[in-house]
């Protein structure tokens, strides 16, 4: 494809959603929860023909010399399947939020309210993971809006199956205008910056996962006027007070390096200095056991350095000193993205002097930050986690989240 | 002062904000309000000084030629300055949304709030009118946020004479940091620019007005990452529908044209067109009492085009013909910046029609649009109106708009 063939592609996924967001945005809650619930009894229904077409896709990238980890989150089964199908159902049962609330009575007669409007489309670019085309479709559509997905090129004939054999089935099978939810498919890694560069069509992209690639995109989007929701760094941090539990600082420590790809895993450790060597020992077993080094000081890289993104050191975790709480939490503020930090304390009035001082999206007192999670959190699975410092959906995001402020006003009765 | 003195003078103001925000983050509800009740008592107090200065702005403009609408918004007087302290009174009886919110128990003995936490430090740039200098520091104190505030040249001894003898001794007397409310000291329009491009100290700026520089500001914070609350362009639609009272219609209209320079006045007036002319008829009537020339079909103008920004030519209204309420909201959606459009209509079904397709800030049956305003829609002041078609603060933002959001974990109990 050319260029002007890749930008086309994207523009005209992005009119036909839009012609399409209409149908969304009448629908009454019941129908967009019958299209869930369809979505989530097509997809083991057709399970045949996606396996076929993910086999194709996993025979290219072995073919293509694709890494191990890659191509087990390309890989889907049976089990990921029903597991797919099982997540979607659940979403179909989450109740809707209040669609309209009256604000107050005004002069003349009139009432006002406010309302939710859904935004329109919504674009979403993600890795070459086929389970995230449904799930991003699934909440796109729980939130009434119209959606352009862009995934790898990696996972194109898989997210073409889940497309074609799924998502536009149920959709159309609820009454609903199938355009709304498109698939750019060109594997053409062109496409993603195509589809953050249409303001007036796609004013809204959510960009999954972090790293380079994902902050290049939100410069780019920004750039042209096109807001994003992102978290292109994150890292959790863990600051053990010097009235921190030891049994309790191990337990939370175990808990937050249980995982070392994510986001909101462990990153930097800080224990306050008058503890130091005490609670650095406690550290050190915890973090051994789990297999995890530590980077002491002095540091040669930045405190807040990501660990999870630095490909073949991800089992490491940097140790600072701090010299209490609200240091603690400063040092949180300022030497990282400020996804989630968390103090361990037996101290109440240290925990309320870090908590006073956080400004991440998540600021949590003897819990791990691997709880910073749409479904940890909330109970319902997240778009993705933004970590903006402005007003607007911050932290983990739900489909809650995908929609506009609009006032209304009405004669009263 | 060279581009790099203006650039150092923006940096200065924002690292010095950003020093004294922590005191008003932390400050208790009554203390903030303290500071605005001291900000509205020294204004009257403190009126000679600040008129002195007034009079020097005023007199220079004059010297320069500047025109009567201009000297006239720069101009104070002592009915101006009471009615300056008698709106930072009212804010300061205004009640502060609640701070933190319980969202649920999560399991091991956790509980999750929802909490706002202030941005941190804000900027603003606003034209040379000395009274938004008081009405933004008070809102920006108002919501705990810092600030960094750029005013037209025209009206910088005003608005320094305003920091200096009202707003920093207000904050100081209430015991807060009163290094949090900076004022910009240089007359040089590069410091607008240099307000919208430091994402990592003031990632979020109000940008006052519309026109063609609130556009190029916006546009330049955009392609810097930094956020900005503003509506470059604005314009209220009002449709006539087929069952639009006649004596209701003419008097929406009046209501709707009372000031011609804003941005929330009817700017574009859609009239169903199986009853365009006896319609046609009402409005002709209504907008020539009012003195506004309507601009019938053929356009040589798009639809949208905004009266209120056409310097000699405000007194204009665009009339032009829609099939129905639903055609006339998409017409709204699609040629305006969707800043608030209203129907007239006796026809429960109309209006719905109409209020389901609109997508605008403001969505308004039998009411004019001028209402879309923070203080007639909410009973609090604004401090700007944002038209975005993202998620987040939209339609009229006040101050508890300016808050970001931050998920707590706690033990419970």
């Amino acid at each position: 494809m050319t260029a002007h063939d890749v930008a086309g592609a994207v523009t005209a996924c992005g009119e036909a959603a839009k012609a399409g967001a209409a149908s969304l945005a009448a629908a009454p809650d019941e129908v967009i929860d019958q299209a869930l619930t369809a979505m989530a009894a097509l997809l083991p229904q057709r399970a045949d023909a996606v396996l076929a077409a993910n086999a194709e896709d996993v025979a290219a990238g072995e073919a293509a010399g694709l890494g191990r980890g890659v191509l087990d989150r390309l890989r889907l089964d049976q089990p990921r399947v029903f597991e797919m199908a099982r997540q979607i159902g659940l979403l179909a049962q989450v109740p809707f939020p209040p669609g309209e609330e009256h604000v107050r009575d005004l002069p003349g007669g009139l009432v006002l309210a406010q309302r939710r409007v859904p935004v329109g489309v919504i674009g979403a670019n993600y890795e070459a993971r086929p389970n995230v085309t449904v799930d991003v479709a699934s909440q796109l559509l729980k939130s009434r809006n119209a959606g352009v997905l862009r995934t790898g090129g990696a996972a194109l004939e898989s997210a073409a199956a889940l497309f074609d054999q799924v998502i536009v089935p149920a959709v159309a099978a609820a009454g609903l205008d199938s355009r709304a939810l498109q698939l750019v498919r060109t594997p053409d890694r062109a496409a993603a910056a195509e589809l953050v560069r249409r303001p007036g069509l796609i004013p809204l992209v959510i960009l999954r996962g972090s790293g380079q690639t994902t902050r290049e995109l939100a410069a780019q989007a920004a750039a042209h006027g096109v807001r994003t929701l992102a978290h292109a760094d994150g890292g959790g941090v863990l600051y053990l007070d010097r009235a921190a539990d030891p049994a309790l600082s191990s337990h939370i420590i175990a808990a937050s390096v249980d995982r070392l790809g994510v986001c909101n895993r462990l990153n930097l450790l800080l224990i306050h200095s008058a503890t130091w060597e005490p609670l650095l020992a406690v550290a050190r077993d915890a973090l051994e056991a789990a297999g995890v080094a530590l980077s002491l000081p002095p540091h040669d890289h930045p405190l807040g350095h990501e660990w999870a993104l630095d490909a073949g050191r991800e089992a490491t975790v940097t140790v600072a000193p701090a010299g209490g709480p609200a240091d603690a939490a400063r040092i949180a503020n300022e030497q990282t993205p400020g996804l989630a930090a968390g103090i361990v304390t037996a101290d109440a009035g240290a925990a309320g002097a870090f908590l006073a001082t956080c400004t991440g999206t998540g600021a949590f007192w003897n819990a791990t930050t691997r709880l910073l999670d749409g479904f940890k959190l909330l109970g319902i699975p997240e778009t993705g986690i933004n970590v903006d410092h402005v007003p607007g959906p911050r932290g983990p995001v739900t489909f809650r989240d995908l929609s506009l402020r609009q006032y209304v006003v009405r004669p009263a009765g």
